[in-house]
């Protein structure tokens, strides 16, 4: 076992196609059916959910002028745009809250448990789809941007209260390779029986140097820093700090 | 396409294990290796991460004494000591806090968002590593009962501040094969271009019987309406209320 990747004699058809994932945003136009996302959607919601509760629901989007409104708020990525499918994942609380309803009691006011739980559990249905998706050579990447103005994709998506985007995700016969990026050394991410905080950290420095020789590999721009210096200008002035606020609009308290 | 399950004539061996899926909290004496774990692992840390922030991290858990720990506050689920290992799933904003301590900034009061990525982050990894032993013919449970006491949870695997366990996962070769629990109709949890509230809702009835049916088949009590009231009974009087002040004082702020 090296310290940067972990390596094992045991693979699968499901564990090469993880190892082998990269986030594909240009597609051929091979068209992806309604048979194909049956095979898809009908796998990905076996995926495990807390408790039973099933707090999640899917749009499938295929028409054209839904899926441009939905690329403007989402920073204009074109490849919704492009895309032959575009899955959106939401967090849904409406039969929850009717379950609620039927007993007298309310989903106002839910709690940070609840909204996680929504949360985890359609994120756990996308990344099915996703794997579900490779495993029949269709590709596509996860669109975190549907949280940059979560009352924008609701009207567009139809969505009540109760219900926000969690990610979406454009899917897609490849029609690229790009290279595939290099992940943080194991050795920082991979702990055994208690976590080792200065291992963690130590993997910052060799990290940034392995992903600027990535950059610069594929001629990307990069910083000395590469990995640090992307994350700090992204994240550190509070990337979509009015999360909290839409997201309490739509029916989420996280409180 | 029946109104209750997605059919399809595609299929694959990825697509099979996800929809012949079940929870399994029993496991064979058939031990469970570092090669597997490292495929398992090494497979999963290829899921796919917002901005490559890369906000996880993921405990190995195979000393039966932490076993034993982690299970008390997990309401002393039984699988948690009986399975050969155990992986808690991290949403980590370490590595990430250090990013922005290299540009003089701060991960105090870090946002909602911030938060929501690390957890999906986490979720998305974690749902990975279980398709990954699947196909394995490793099979477990997710455990989001690591949310119950998150400071316990935290002192037992030596988590620094910010790194909460957002699920844990028992994983081991089957010793049961449990009935599948049907899952709730997918006319009301897959739309088409835009939501369908009125869809969304009209799974409930038909839901429950379909539930109820499933547990008398198994022998499990139930009420006449199986799903509303489970959730009801679990959910409604706010579950995991002091999560949101469990998690601050782990330095996820939420807001």
């Amino acid at each position: 076992m090296s310290p940067d990747t972990l390596s094992s004699e045991i693979t699968s058809e499901t564990i090469e196609a993880l190892l082998n994932r990269r986030s594909i945003r240009k597609y051929a136009d091979t068209p992806v059916t309604d048979d194909h996302v049956n095979a898809i959607l009908g796998a990905a919601l076996r995926a495990p959910t807390s408790s039973n509760v099933q707090a999640y629901s899917v749009v499938v989007v295929r028409d054209p002028a839904i899926k441009e409104e939905i690329a403007v708020p989402c920073g204009n990525q074109q490849h919704i745009v492009s895309c032959p499918v575009f899955l959106a994942f939401l967090a849904d609380l409406t039969r929850i809250e009717a379950a609620f309803q039927r007993h007298g009691h309310t989903a106002d006011n839910n709690n940070l448990e609840m909204g996680l739980v929504a949360t985890i559990d359609a994120a756990l249905v996308g990344m099915s789809a996703y794997v579900a998706a490779e495993s029949l050579g269709i590709q596509g990447v996860m669109i975190g941007a549907v949280r940059n103005d979560p009352e924008k994709i609701a009207e567009i998506l139809g969505l009540p209260n109760r219900v926000y985007a969690v990610f979406g995700m454009c899917l897609g016969f490849p029609d690229q390779a790009p290279k595939q990026k290099p992940r943080m050394p194991v050795s920082g991410i991979v702990h055994h029986d208690r976590y080792d905080a200065d291992a963690s950290l130590a993997v910052l420095d060799p990290y940034n140097a392995q992903l600027r020789a990535h950059y610069e590999a594929i001629g990307k721009e990069t910083t000395a820093d590469s990995w640090s210096d992307e994350v700090d200008a992204k994240l550190s002035a509070k990337a979509r700090d009015g999360l909290r606020a839409a997201l309490k609009a739509r029916g989420f308290d996280f409180s």
